[in-house]
């Protein structure tokens, strides 16, 4: 953080790390709105109610901002999947993945993964994110699943469903899918419902 | 096009043609390759070598230039919709499907999608163009899989598919995802086969 830990003056170091959290809170909702282009350091500070110097105390560069965000992104999604309860129905464990798909969390991230096709800063610090929550969303939904990965198919089927759940948050990006995305929904639980129990 | 037709005088409307097709290919290339927000017509005119007075007799506004390029990536599309061979089996169908999301033309109309939804200009004119799309995806999809829509759930089983692909071309954008993305397809084909053919 850049900042000397001083005894007995919790209040500062608490109102650095209170600033902190709202310019990343900021960036997320910034980029999930406006996009990677209309996303300066500025803009954020200004979102966020902060000065532009304390902005750069905490992040020297756009990149820097925008890295951090990234992680903020990536712990805030982990959370959600923690806290998902446990789901009483193969339907309510594809809603329950779809919805990862759906909120500003995925709307903010889809922004910095189309911009990282394009910004050689972003790109290898994006693949390695998206590889990570990946590799997580995938066990979490074997798990939401009740799947076991060692019958054959299943880690291929688990995929392809996080692919379905990646082309839905897509198809919600300029309108609300909720209806339709609801029936595919519906559907799909009851194929993967025969698919995973043979 | 702006411009009169004189008679006898096709060379310079031929012209006209290839110098406003040309800038409809590289306003295509660079938005695959930087995005909407490094993509202005004077980007778009220096690719395609024409001159910027050149290009904005053709497109006197960047979002003139980006509309017609998103109906010209609409029209390439249906072109390669159309010569798709008669697949021979599931997988080919589904291979067929997932291929058209994993070009430069779904590059450039993600890229699109994405400024869509925080350029007011692009808002509607892409959302248009997206439910066309889509209608015509599906429609050929039915057709490739040899699926009746009439039949219980084939409908959302088809639409499913169809996020799927999307999803999948999503995966491919960071890097080459075509390793997994085959076996994600072999599995989903097997699963496909056995629930349009009950």
């Amino acid at each position: 953080m850049g900042e000397l830990t001083v005894r007995g003056a919790p209040p500062k170091q608490d109102r650095s790390r209170i600033t902190r959290q709202r310019l990343l809170e900021s960036a997320v909702t910034c980029l999930a709105e406006r996009g990677w282009s209309g996303s300066t350091v500025m803009v954020v500070a200004e979102h966020a109610g902060v000065s532009r110097g304390a902005a750069q105390h905490h992040f020297p560069t756009r990149e820097d901002l925008f890295t951090a965000a990234v992680e903020y992104v990536a712990e805030e999604r982990s959370a959600v999947l923690r806290r998902l309860p446990a789901p009483t129905s193969t339907r309510a464990a594809v809603e329950e993945v779809v919805g990862l798909y759906t909120g500003p969390l995925f709307r903010a991230a889809l922004q910095l993964w189309v911009a990282a096709s394009y910004e050689p800063q972003l790109g290898p610090r994006v693949s390695a994110l998206e590889l990570r929550i990946g590799r997580e969303t995938h066990r979490m939904a074997l798990e939401l699943l009740g799947a076991d990965e060692r019958a054959p198919g299943v880690r291929e089927t688990v995929q392809g469903l996080l692919d379905m759940a990646r082309g839905l948050g897509l198809a919600n990006l300029l309108s609300d899918d909720s209806a339709r995305r609801g029936r595919v929904v519906a559907q799909w639980a009851r194929i993967l419902d025969d698919v995973l129990k043979r």
